[in-house]
């Protein structure tokens, strides 16, 4: 049995070591996605899927919270359509997969599978909205959307995925730009407070904004390697897509006015964010608030009489506290310990027939590996709190390492070095040009995250150019 | 305003005129549903989609009640995985969409946007599925599907539609029997007790089978025109499939199995059945069980003093007790009242002056236009009993249609008539030869909706050919 559970943590890569390779064998034990057959497509396996419907639970429900309605819009896009805005299909034909068959007839105009609606919603407020009265449309859907990638990864960069975009008209820009604000606020909410990572909010550079917006704000996440990640956009779109598509309403003076729309998204490459922010060397971690399993209970000698029927009086008391599963399958203990340890699932409650004696259990901790001994009677008590303090110090570790690793830098060198010697973000001044955002990326890779909402001064020149600096940005290498 | 309520009732042609015409004024004013660009494709609108999550929601605790896990496979499959299966393949190319280039390349292999996944699962179990150990696999997914249909509806037959399907792989023929069973039970369950919608159960004949089954359990529908609708299917397919694909275990004994395997889909189609079994000429009746709103409140007289603020105490009084909403617009109580009756809001509570006065309201069933006066203190208690007898009513009613438009026949001439006077369902035997049941369906355009679970004799020869009967059969026109 030794064996098999070292046979069974080996399969891992040490992510000092091979930091890719890690994020795949995480993905691959934890039993999170398996390859499709064509390119870069993902099969979500059930633990996976469970992981995402929690998120896309506690999403749903605050986009309804905020007054939206969930709708479905079709999967398919003529050409004709998502050509109408310049930007929007420069930004996009290049990864669009095409359907030009159906059945056996050659199709007269060819069709996208959808790489984003912008399209399919402008094209239908063109023909429902009408007055003032018929605003705001709060529109959401969720589905999946193909983008042709030439490099794929599980989660992080897939040829189809999985997403919810919001859809927003409004009257006035103004609407418009609290709606974009607010929609990211509930993406930084989500992630903070279920997710347990903290982020970045700011807006996009010209350069990085959304193809066909007007700005760009984004939640910006650090991973454990260093590298970036962005985690939920909201775009604010101005009239562009309405003067395109010729979306207008009559306003209270019955005047003609072109409506103002947003779009925002969040999709399962959070998924990579919570592998890549969470896990150690042991697999997953899994925060209690969207872990489909708060605390597995495994027996400890369990084929001793009366301890299998102790386990699961355990497991249906404590069902109304929190998500609780049992293993009693004939696996040793120690391959269960691995297993659920590779799964992430926040707590552990052992239980032998010492622990039956003192009415006790142990609790073991996967984030930090602590046991403690409670006692039968405070465990319900117990168990919910300690779930909240895992959350929280997941939470804290994960900011620790954001500000740990978050750098200024004044010249070119300081930047390089830092960038080098140990990544994370780097904040730096910038001019405001698009030459020297690409010279950054050229000489270093790394791109331009965001420029924070709360403006910061830590230099007065362009860290690139050294003219007068516009602007502090966070610079990072990125997903 | 009177006469902006008839223009409003006006917009719907009577069902007795024009059937097809008053399916399609449904769906359009009771705001369920637009057309898409491309060809047969669907816009579910958010009163539609509202609906359809209600429905989802419910079949989904169920589906994970009996032991399943939600997954998400690939939406595309190559050709050449398609093809594994001889029956399937044949059954479903005609009506596959293609896709043959991704961005401005062609692609080396074309692929199908999947218009049903058994091949994508057959291929995960062949690499997952070793041991019995293994089995069950207990897998099911919401997603879209794609038919390239020439003759499109909404909700009933679209290009693209949504649903859930089933897929799952067993030790032993009779293991996958009693999985077929288990999941037509959860459909008709859901069908009967949620949608209010009395269903047949029973089995497809072989000509009308899934390509590639065993053979196909199935629940159909009689519809207000007389027609049936297959409302839920549930395939068993023996190891066909797994012989196909190579699916193969180590049993017990250590000795090579294939695996048994059903499917089973639930679809948007079945909106399409909620519309046709309940609507009136009013529009839409909703059962409350799964009514996005279940009661709608209209306050009158709302501009004199304390009645809207009534209104919505009353409101915040009972949102605890149903799915309660207020029209507090400034919209004639009349355009409101024909607004949810098309609808098809179960309950509509009128609140005005004089009721307040006697602390009382108006309760207004939709599906039989009763009226009457409760008073405030007794809401909390009558709502909810009231909803309950909509729902037992509208069962009840659909049910008593089905009796009364179901019937025997002995010969085809009575077949004939029968269908031709009343439509309905045709109880009449069969030999069990398929040309018979190609004949009937020649010349009279009805098909075999399913052989019931509970054998009956009407007669001992069959009703096309007069030989030896085999088998009682339910015939339809079906849509």
């Amino acid at each position: 049995m030794g064996k098999k559970n070292k046979a069974f943590v080996e399969k891992i890569t040490a992510m000092e070591d091979d930091f890719a390779q890690w994020y795949t064998d995480v993905v691959k034990q934890a039993e999170l996605v398996d390859y499709g057959q064509v390119r870069g497509t993902m099969i979500i396996k059930p633990y996976g899927y469970a992981i995402w419907e929690n998120i896309k639970d506690e999403l749903d429900r605050m986009i309804k919270a905020t007054g939206h309605s969930n709708v479905a819009f079709p999967l398919f896009i003529p050409e004709s359509l998502l050509q109408k805005e310049k930007d929007h299909v420069e930004g996009f034909a290049p990864e669009v997969a095409w359907v030009t068959h159906g059945g056996d007839e050659e199709l007269v105009e060819k069709i996208a599978v959808r790489p984003t609606s912008e399209v399919l919603f402008c094209d239908y407020y063109a023909k429902n909205i009408h007055s003032y009265r018929d605003l705001p449309k709060l529109y959401n859907q969720w589905g999946n959307v193909v983008r042709w990638e030439k490099t794929t990864r599980p989660f992080l960069r897939s040829s189809e995925f999985h997403w919810q975009e919001g859809h927003t008209a409004h009257a006035t820009d103004a609407d418009a730009s609290q709606e974009t604000d607010r929609m990211l606020e509930v993406y930084a909410d989500l992630v903070e407070k279920y997710l347990a990572i903290p982020v970045l909010r700011g807006r996009k550079t010209d350069k990085e904004k959304f193809a066909g917006a007007k700005y760009t704000l984004t939640i910006e996440a650090l991973m454990h390697d260093g590298k970036a990640l962005q985690s939920g956009t909201s775009h604010h779109f101005g009239s562009g897509f309405a003067e395109a598509f010729n979306i207008t309403y009559l306003d209270e003076n019955g005047k003609s006015q072109y409506v103002h729309q947003t779009s925002w998204g969040l999709s399962t490459r959070i998924m990579g964010a919570l592998i890549m922010v969470h896990g150690d060397n042991r697999g997953l971690v899994v925060p209690p608030r969207i872990a489909p399993t708060q605390a597995m209970i495994v027996p400890i000698a369990q084929h001793k009489e009366g301890v299998l029927d102790k386990a699961y009086d355990l497991r249906d008391q404590l069902q109304s506290i929190l998500r609780v599963d049992i293993d009693a399958s004939d696996k040793m203990p120690g391959w269960k310990f691995n297993e659920y340890e590779m799964k992430g699932i926040p707590v552990r409650i052992e239980m032998g027939p010492k622990d039956i004696e003192k009415e006790q259990v142990v609790l073991v901790r996967r984030d930090t590996g602590e046991k403690e001994f409670v006692a039968l009677n405070e465990l319900e008590s117990r168990l919910p709190a300690l779930l909240e303090e895992i959350q929280q110090n997941l939470y804290d570790k994960a900011l620790a390492h954001r500000n740990e690793k978050t750098t200024v830098a004044t010249t070119m060198d300081e930047f390089k070095q830092t960038l080098d010697e140990k990544g994370g973000f780097i904040k730096a001044m910038w001019c405001g040009d698009v030459a020297c955002e690409e010279k950054i990326k050229e000489e270093t890779t790394a791109t331009s995250r965001c420029i924070p909402f709360e403006a910061e001064k830590v230099a007065d020149t362009c860290v690139c150019c050294g003219k007068e600096a516009k602007e502090m940005v966070y610079w990072a290498k990125a997903y």
